[in-house]
């Protein structure tokens, strides 16, 4: 169910110590010339839309989205927002505990952007803290086991990507119509040394927001991981049933 | 143009001095059973785009919304999401600023929860003294003059009201297929004398969140309150050139 | 009783289940050539006594005056200050709670400057939330309707005024002293349409702090007026019993 | 002059660089049953007085006093009120850069309750660090030297006193109307050795406020320490010229 | 040169735009029976000092340790010590900005505690948007690399270790001393299947804080991998020379 | 026991109701040509380790040092590291508020710094606050009186002296390989007749950070103090038992 759609006497019955209330946690930055500003948000939504599937209209609760998030790295882009943690994390803590004052005794953050991370792991401990809410952050779990049978580029770096080979087929799959392929490109830029021990700008390295080769993305990739990060959150929420 | 949906050489090459960012401004509250939790979003939403139209393509830059607002009054209800002011006011300022660092000379926040009004005062002003952006605050201007001729329920509060004939009427405007008339009733609570000098839960007057009368409601009136409004935030976004 | 002046001994055995202390909160904002600059603490300190007068020397509290407030549309003025309302929320909530612990339960805002009434407004909601202490929040109730009958000159502006026909009234009514009415003017400013949108300095507009017709006060109309509202908070404070 | 009552033009064209703002701070705090909850305001303000009178009325310039400052010791008595350093150093910081910005380029803080000092340090260091205001703290200087010239009684403690032989003498000196000798007392309750060095309420070792013997003290020892004081005072801001 | 032991003339002519300043960030947090609560600040000093060592006399700077940080997964034991992010962040702040206004240009926390890093990304960023200081952050750079060749026990966790094999020949390599290996012990607790996305107390898991297998560490091992790491972290603080 | 060396293990088993928690407060500021940047460290930790024996192995738990404190006179000198109070208060309360969750019931903040001060009284009193600790601050208590029978140089100021014949001595005694005497001076500034009423930065008055006579040093007079302070804060500690 989709709690922005629900009506008073609707939530009120719905809810109960076996909801699961799903958070979709994006950001609004730059992701290249062939993907959109709100790809994190439209992904988020999209496994959230699919988790939500399989957990079942009696039980899973969809939130409204977190359209912003802490952008750091590009975060001097034209267009792109960002949230620095200390504010993210007090808003991400002010939804989640109005949720459990409404009954909600499990919710997940569905994140599909690195950079919000700190804010929400700081966010749970707080919750845990505050109210003994049991909190998730699900930023695609297990993705990495099939990227790496389904995708061929090369990463541009260990810990990095962005907009690439793996995003794209992402919104291939989840938001295709979002999407303009003849504009992806490839791209690796070189990382100084020191890039992954020192705050380090993206756009002091590359102006467009590509970080890996985009051009070989395709649905069926992005539906062979997206499905399986679904069965793992789906695993991972409900195993102990 | 919907900031969400552009890539980023659109943004690089739309923004100019002349564009002017909408921001929707909503919240996640119980509106009554006729009408969903996120009505304020879905209003807010559907005057920024139209607002947008009148401002044309080439101007008018539609933000992803906040969801969710400051909510006191009914935040203790089921389903409702409370963010305290001293969290929404640096989130809007974060997101106003890196407008502004975007290029972006003219931003207007349009609200439509009143609950939001301290916040977003509170915002405009630091965002003025941070970096001398202009913004604007639009929480259905100009709606009272239309709303004396169109409706016809009396006001149940001198300055409150909700999920009655007006907002119903928004959303049978805006969101038509989102709003269950066959459950819309109407209810004036009796106010204690206090009511406007103490805080007071709603929740302590009445257990449905309507204040008013919503089975008058009808597409027609919000119609013209709504295109009253819009016309009035093009007049005021533009009246000076 | 004034609070200021008691002994230890006195306010120890004054405290009990029925008081009701009394707050006034002014500011330190200029008003004109013919108004002093603590006109909004002069102002809520005579509602005050009035108040306590009617109350009775065994219930009311008169606490000592809070002569500093928020004040933005002036704060540039020189002579006036400025206390933000981040901070000024958190001194008036030290004072009520302070009152609470000390036997209070029921705590009134005495206030004479509309710029403090958002940081009020936050201030009671958290003495409720922090220890259930009863607040009020009073400024000038029911003014309007006294005003309509005996004021003569029209609004400046739909919602302000200031240091005009009727703030002028008021002093001339409780500190007649501090009065010149031979520098009272009449200033009508114009007001640019998005005055009411977007945040707007009043030096912008003017120079001298008046808005409206100082020249038309009278003590009768402030009498008129002030002796309504403290009815009115008499009959707010007092009513259920 | 004294700021509160001054009109707009007159504080436009009073204020100068060699203007010196002077601005009394005091608590809400019990004094035994002797001397009123207000006896720091009251001093504090007393002072502040004598100091305008000597530095002249082309040059002082008396500010609306701080009513309320940090009381932790005798924190929890019924009456008293404490503003927390965190909270109290925003608010005086306030004050202080708002005169800033009106043109004072010298400020003191006239200070009568030993508790706030802490604070006031901290925000005169913050004002010089924000807008390089001079400012001055003034908690009766050079009143040592005279007291153990005048006063007779033996000091319950090394560094604190309280309602006393000293600070009544100052009431009776400045404002003894609001003294009722009749219920002086003398208290030498017995300090634990540990007292200096860990956190202790006062009301953990007597009840009554009075910190040494109040039933010596005479106007005549009240005028000949703050005579002093205020002469020390005027020395220190005049000095230079 | 270590700045706890410099003089005043020392420092003062010690500092110029090549010097590079060492700061050793620990933590006080349990780490089994045979590890002392402040491993972490001994590995931390270890590294710098070897650092400090090879990048030569004129040129490090090593500062005093900070000897607390952010322990949240063990923060319940007895004995440690948890300093929460948003104090840690602006104490790093503090201390980094310090060193610049002292002529530091380049500053590197030498981090030994993986709970330490998000504090310290926080507050690198701050440092570079604050005032440029370029800062580094090392937590044993490039340390997987050796110790896949050299360890030989299995991996408790995909990402965390603790007391183990690794931390413990890091501990007999640099302060052997403090080390009893007749308590280390071997201990693999079975991780719930959602342990990487929901905050978990290690203490629900296992009481005594090893994870892995300590009883095979060796100075040797600890040693290889060290002083790889200290290459890596010279190599890169020096490399574009 | 020094709680950096302890192993899980004997911590748990040493902490008891009559544990006495010591937490050496340094600073990291200049002292002149002939005392170390860590004078304070090296100073509190001394004290801290002489109360420790006197309490006895049983008894006394010695923390780990805070190295950085509170410095504004000399916060500007090159080498020296300011924690601003609101930084450094969190910082102690962290640090004691987790000792108390590891059962300790009494905790001493041992002092070396006059800066400290402030923070470490707001610590204790919100220790006492949050969870009932019993604090101590313990700054050389009763050094003045054996101050005025060993040391022959006057003072420079009525309270402030530094890197003086006073703490050269307690650095002689204490830690004397970390002491220059060859480059001891003596140093007596004029101060300004305001310096105890306005906030000067020390740096405006002398650049060698002395002040007093540091040539007259000697270990012999640190012994005499420093043991009788250590006696003092062992008698306090232990008086009640």
């Amino acid at each position: 169910m989709v709690l922005a759609d629900m009506k008073q006497d609707e939530v009120r019955s719905f809810i109960d110590d076996r909801t699961i209330a799903l958070l979709p946690v994006g950001a609004t930055e730059v992701h290249g010339d062939h993907l959109p500003l709100c790809t994190d948000v439209f992904l988020a939504e999209g496994v959230t839309r699919k988790v939500a599937e399989r957990l079942g209209q009696d039980r899973a609760l969809v939130l409204p989205s977190v359209n912003y998030g802490q952008v750091w790295s590009l975060g001097l882009t034209t267009g792109t927002v960002d949230i620095p943690d200390d504010v993210l994390v007090p808003y991400l803590v002010a939804i989640a505990t109005s949720m459990h004052r409404s009954g909600i005794r499990t919710l997940a953050f569905i994140n599909a952007h690195v950079g919000n991370n700190a804010a929400i792991k700081s966010a749970m401990r707080r919750c845990l803290d505050l109210c003994d809410l049991k909190t998730y952050s699900f930023t695609y779990p297990g993705a990495e086991e099939v990227i790496s049978k389904v995708c061929v580029s090369h990463r541009p770096h260990k810990a990095y990507f962005h907009a690439c080979e793996i995003e794209t087929s992402y919104m291939l799959y989840l938001a295709p119509d979002k999407v303009d392929m003849s504009k992806a490109i490839r791209q690796y830029p070189d990382f100084p040394d020191d890039f992954d021990y020192t705050p380090t700008r993206w756009t002091e390295l590359f102006s467009t927001a590509v970080l890996g080769d985009a051009t070989l993305a395709t649905a069926e990739k992005g539906r062979a991981i997206i499905d399986s990060v679904v069965d793992n959150i789906v695993h991972l929420l409900t195993k102990g049933e």
